[in-house]
C-alpha cells in the first residue's frame, strides 16, 4: 500500500492506494475520529458488490452504518438529489456524530462531497472511489459540485475529504470502457508533468486495460501524487497552478456538453480535447515535433477516439462559450510544449479553434 | 466612519460602520476589485427605499447592477429559494464577472452568503446589512445558511464576505420592534465580553431605541469589533471560542422554534434565552450576586420580554433537543459568571433546565 499525503495544513489528509484497502477501512477510519456513524452514499450496483464487506469492516470498528442509495446516472449529480440526500440525512441524524462516505465514481464523489460541505456547514467525509477516473482525479482535491440544468458543476465548494481510500481491486470488475475513460486522465497526467509515466503507459497499456493490479496500483499512486502536489500549491484554483489539470478539458467539456453528455463519456471527450489542444499547439508552433504524434498514437492504441463523429461542430463551438472558466469572453487553454511540459495560453483565436476542430471531424 | 478589520489572512476584510456609507458604496467596492457586475439580492421594500441610491453609486463606479428580489419572509431563507436565485444568477451570468451584494437583514444576508459560497464554488460577496441585528451579528463572520423544513441553518457554509458596510442611517427607518430585536444581541455582547458596553446601554437605551445615529454608530462599531475578534480566533467554530456568541441562544432557538418562528422573533427569543441562562447560572451558583438582576432589569426596560407566554413548556423542551449543536445527546450552555464574563458548561441537567423554564412561564 502507498500513502500519499496532501499537505494543506489543518485540512491535510492521506490518499491510500493499494490492493484490498476496503476490507480494512473501518479500522483506518476509526483512527481518524471522524464520528461514530457512517452515512454511505452509493448506488445499488456498487452496494451489491461491496456493501457487505464495507459494512462488516465498519461495524467491526464499532461504527454505525447507513447506506443511502442514489440512482446510477449522471442526473444524480444535481442540486435536487443533493436536497433529497440532505433531507434523508437530517431524518437519520438524531444526536449522532455522522460522517459521510462517498462509495462510487465521480457522480457519487462530487455529490457526497457537496452534501458534506454544506450539511451543518461542513461535516467530515471520506472518498472511496470505485472507478479509475475517480481514483486518479475526482476523488482527490476537494472540488465538489452538482449540476444545474444550465451547466455542469455550477454549484459546489472546495471542501477537502479527510481520507481517500483507493482500492485498485475495485477496478478489476470495471467494464473496459470505464478503464479507458480513466486512462484518458492518466495519459493527461503523463503529458502535463510526468514523461516517465507517459512512457510507462506506452509500454504497459495492455496490462492496464486488462486491469492488472500491479499496473493499476502504479498508475493510481503516480497520478495521485501528481494531483496532490498540484492541489497543495493551489487548493482553490486561485493561483493558476491547478489550471494545468484542465489540459484537454476546455474543449473536452464542450464536446461532452455538445452531446448532451450522451455522445462521448468524460474520458473520451478529454482524449479528444487533448488531441485538439495538441493540434492547436502545433498550429501555434508551441510544441516540439513528435510529441503530438506520440500522444495521438497512444490514445488510438488504448482504444480512445481520435476523430469526432458523434457531435456536431456547431454544438461544440456553442458549448465552449459556456465554460465557467471563461471570464469576460477570454478563453484559456493549456497547450502542449512537449511530453511532460505545458503552457497556459489565453485568448486563442476563435479561427484557430474552428480550424483545428474541423480537421478532427 | 469606523473601520474594523477582521483578520483572517487571505480571507481578511473590513467592516465599515458609519452614517451614509451606502451612498459611497460604489467607489468602495470598486477598489476591492470584486468584479464588474453587482448582483444585488434584496426584497421589494428595501429596494424601494435604497435601490435607487445604491444603483446610482454602483453605476457611477462603472459597475453593472442587477437586482434580485426575494419575498420578505423567513421562508425565503430556504434551499428552495437558494435554488431559484442560483438559476436566475446563471441566466444573468453570460461571461460576466459577478459579485453578490446582500442588501437586507439576516434572511437576505444568510441566503445571499450561501448562494455566493456555492455558486461556481464561491464568488465574492458584500454585506450591506439594513437591520440592527444584521449589523451587529449576522452580517459579520461568514456563517451562511439556509433552512430546511426539519431545522434552521442546517445547510450552509463558513464563507467570509469581502466587505461589510454598515450604514447606521439605514436603521433610522426601522420599526421599534426591530431595533429592540437587535438590541437583544447588543446586550448579549455586553454580557459576554464588554461590561462598559453594558453600562452604556443601561444609560443610553432610550437614545438607541429612538435611533439616535451617534448611539447606533457607537454600539454597532463596538459589537462589530467584539464579533470580529472572536471570529478571528475561531473562524469555523471549531475551537469552542465562538461558542460564547451563543449565550442565550441554546434555549433562545428552542423558544423561537417552539413557536414555529411566529411566537417570538429572534431578538425576543434571545432575550428570554439569556434570562434563562442567567437563571441556570444562579441555580448552579456560577454567577455573582446582582448580575442576573441587572440583566433582567435592562431587558425589561428596553421592552423585551422577561416572561414566556406565547409558547408552551412542552414544545420548548422538545425543540431544544433538536439544536444542531448537540452532539451525542450532550447539551452545551454558555452561562453567566458576571457582566462581561461567561463560562461554557456541558451537560446541564435536564431537571435544572425544566425548573428554570417553568419559573419563567
Amino acid at each position: 500500500m502507498k500513502t500519499i499525503t496532501v499537505n494543506l495544513k489543518e485540512r491535510s489528509y492521506n490518499i491510500l492506494v493499494g490492493k484490498g484497502i476496503a476490507q480494512n477501512i473501518g479500522a483506518i477510519i476509526r483512527r481518524l475520529k471522524l464520528g461514530n456513524s457512517a452515512y454511505i452514499i452509493t448506488n445499488a450496483g456498487i452496494k451489491r458488490r461491496y456493501g457487505t464487506s464495507l459494512r462488516k469492516s465498519l461495524l467491526k470498528a464499532r461504527l454505525e452504518v447507513k447506506f443511502k442509495l442514489i440512482p446510477d446516472t449522471e442526473e444524480s449529480k444535481s442540486l435536487k438529489t443533493a436536497y433529497s440526500v440532505i433531507e434523508d440525512l437530517t431524518s437519520f441524524d438524531r444526536n449522532k456524530h455522522i460522517f459521510i462516505v462517498a462509495l462510487g465514481g465521480g457522480v457519487v464523489g462530487d455529490l457526497a462531497g457537496f452534501v458534506a460541505s454544506v450539511y451543518k456547514r461542513g461535516i467530515a467525509y471520506v472518498q472511496v472511489p470505485t472507478t479509475l477516473l475517480a481514483q486518479v482525479d475526482s476523488a482527490i482535491g476537494g472540488k465538489t459540485a452538482v449540476d444545474l440544468r444550465e451547466a455542469k458543476n455550477l454549484v459546489g465548494a472546495f471542501y477537502q475529504p479527510r481520507l481517500v481510500a483507493s482500492d485498485v481491486r475495485m477496478l478489476a470488475s470495471l467494464p473496459l470502457k470505464q478503464i479507458r475513460a480513466g486512462l484518458a486522465e492518466v495519459i493527461k497526467y503523463g503529458i502535463i508533468s510526468d514523461a516517465a509515466l507517459f512512457t510507462y503507459i506506452e509500454k504497459k497499456y495492455k496490462k492496464i486495460l486488462s486491469a492488472n493490479l500491479e499496473a493499476l496500483e502504479f498508475i493510481v499512486s503516480r497520478c495521485s501524487n501528481i494531483k496532490a502536489k498540484i492541489v497543495e500549491r493551489d487548493e482553490k484554483e486561485a493561483r493558476g497552478i491547478r489550471t494545468v489539470l484542465n489540459f484537454g478539458h476546455t474543449l473536452g467539456h464542450a464536446i461532452e456538453a455538445a452531446g448532451g453528455y450522451k455522445g462521448y463519456n468524460h474520458g473520451e471527450a478529454v482524449a479528444l480535447g487533448m488531441l485538439l489542444s495538441c493540434d492547436i499547439s502545433e498550429r501555434m508552433r508551441l510544441s516540439g515535433t513528435g510529441a503530438a504524434k506520440r500522444i495521438e498514437n497512444l490514445i488510438r492504441k488504448v482504444g480512445l477516439p481520435v476523430k469526432i463523429s458523434k457531435v456536431s461542430f456547431k454544438r461544440i463551438i456553442k458549448a465552449h462559450y459556456r465554460d465557467k472558466k471563461f471570464i469576460g469572453a477570454r478563453n484559456r487553454f493549456v497547450l502542449l510544449r512537449g511530453i511532460g511540459r505545458t503552457k497556459i495560453v489565453e485568448d486563442v483565436p476563435l479561427a484557430v479553434i474552428k480550424e483545428t476542430l474541423a480537421a478532427r471531424m
